[in-house]
């Protein structure tokens, strides 16, 4: 399988990473504005399937880290991705053969891409999510038990470092502590491992997943909302509208909650989502209609385009829904890293599908 | 020339570092103690000149990394020279042949010296302040054109970061970051360099003028602190006690100030010693007494045993004294990396012994 990520591709893709990105993962637009501007400069990069490359071939995983409100406002210069590549090489001695979205969602599904068509690799059809999620160690490479080293960080002035910690959670205090003094926001790469490594270590056909999402939202005859509903399987949460937003950036995070009052059938309830970069629970008088690790994301009404968590606003008339996590969340392993639990909820996660069968 | 660093060596090194750490540099007795049982676990280390070192030896220049305060609680393990010279020589492809104090200031000039006995290399008579000062770049070696790249920095749980940074000051704030995020100290390298670029960017017989200042004061027949003060060309600010201490650990740095109040014959007075890590400056009534980059260092009166900035505190009868920097700091590039404007302040250096001759 090899395809070609083409301009309209990419729109499709920007459209799905949003949707996908659960919030987080940042504003796909920058994204999709860098990877247009790289495919315009450098031709459209190839997407390859993990089987199509040779089992030895290194992938790197990449992505932005940070808060996504810094984001829209500090980009970056469009080399970060070719640095990351050049230390990588260097501190493993071999050369990288793909590049990979550490996180599907939001700008993160597509800077791997406008960095692959600058170097001239391909981009592998797949990520280290199904989604994006706010902590390092949040990823299926470390329930694979790939090693996290090293780290390779950089920032769009040319500052570089390597972090070689003795844990997953090491690493993401040590990779924050760094993004927070670059601004903010930076690029990295973690979690190197070979295509063989890959195969049982990644969520695959992730891109292909979000450019099929984009392209059913945009070909909808009717309502784009019931359109991406019906394609992905999600559940409606509710419709309605902002009616209070309170959101900080603090710590590389952008953290906060929303409250979304019911209009139409759903006049009279009030749901909060709490926000740690991606949605991470949607509450209703105390309780639970979804949580991570099931994907949270508040679409606009009317066409359906996902709405990032730093972009929310009050009087926005939008619809939340919820879809379930890629099953390797669903796994112990996966519920310890990326559960309510892990975020410091003291409840225990039910699958969206079931807490949608409980009447209100 | 070629000696051994001893025990008695060391106690009188100890005693020396704290005097010229100027407050800074971490409690010598840590360091001390440090070195100590290296000693009599590895023997004792030797201590070389720089000219005795083959032209192209790699001297690594090393030390402790953060608050003093911290440091009082927050010990090594012994392992992190070792450390940081293994990933050192990957990073360069090259041995290490000495290690060298990045300041020769309180603990950190011990330090290298407990981490080269253990690793069985000798320790440079020099180190690249001739005192101690808070920020990553205020070397000389900084002064001299020599890169500060690559920094590693290892903390006493195994954790390894190497830093790139594009000046001395983006490695200051991304250093001081990551050692926030280790607890406030870790162990790092930087300005690596060759025994021939090191000729010309340190200074020369530190690690020698600590032990005889030590040696000096442990050997007064009267006054101690009159011996210390004759010893090294010293001048007395006050004698009097600690009325005041404001202290606060804040971002990898201690900050506050303290007031001495005259007794004796300094009935009245009330100096106030502004200090980051250091001591910084000695003020009487809005007038300078004392600035950096020259030393002001709080002595016990009785004994004459350097008080550091995180030990100061209440009632402690004590007698402040300044001493003139190495020459290397009252250069223009000296002053700007390193005099009273680089720390914020609004007045210009004018050197101890000048400001001695103006009458109060």
């Amino acid at each position: 399988m090899k395809r070609l990520l083409d301009p309209p591709a990419l729109r499709a893709l920007a459209r799905g990473c949003a949707i996908l990105g659960a919030g987080g993962g940042g504003d796909s637009r920058i994204g999709l504005l860098e990877a247009l501007q790289a495919t315009e400069d450098f031709g459209p990069a190839a997407l390859v399937g993990v089987d199509d490359l040779p089992p030895d071939a290194l992938i790197m995983p990449c992505g932005g880290i940070g808060a996504p409100t810094v984001h829209i406002e500090k980009i970056g210069n469009g080399d970060e991705g070719g640095r990351l590549r050049e230390h990588l090489e260097a501190l493993t001695g071999r050369k990288v053969g793909a590049l990979m979205a550490t996180e599907i969602g939001g700008s993160n599904g597509l800077l791997p891409i406008a960095w692959a068509t600058r170097i001239g690799l391909p981009v592998v059809d797949a990520d280290g999510m199904g989604r994006a999620f706010p902590l390092v160690p949040q990823v299926t490479m470390e329930l694979a038990g790939i090693d996290v080293n090293p780290c390779v960080m950089t920032d769009e002035r040319g500052n570089l470092i390597v972090f070689r910690a003795i844990t997953g959670h090491w690493m993401e205090r040590l990779a924050r502590a760094a993004a927070v003094e670059f601004g903010g926001a930076a690029s990295s790469t973690e979690y190197t491992m070979t295509a063989r490594q890959a195969r049982d270590a990644i969520v695959r056909g992730s891109v292909s997943l979000a450019i099929r999402i984009g392209l059913a939202v945009a070909g909808a005859q009717d309502d784009p909302v019931d359109a991406l509903i019906a394609d992905v399987g999600a559940f409606r949460l509710v419709t309605g509208k902002i009616s209070d937003v309170e959101r900080r950036t603090t710590k590389g995070f952008v953290r906060g909650s929303v409250v979304v009052e019911g209009l139409g059938g759903d006049a009279g309830r009030l749901i909060r989502l709490e926000l740690q970069n991606e949605n991470l629970a949607a509450l209703e008088q105390g309780r639970v209609l979804a949580s991570v690790p099931d994907l949270i994301t508040v679409l606009d009404s009317e066409t359906a385009d996902a709405i990032a968590t730093e972009r929310v606003r009050y009087g926005q008339r939008v619809t939340v829904i919820a879809m379930p996590c890629d099953p390797i969340w669903r796994s112990p392993r996966g519920l310890e890293a990326a559960g309510p639990r892990a975020f410091g909820y003291d409840f225990d996660y039910v699958p969206v599908e079931e807490l949608a069968r409980v009447p209100a």
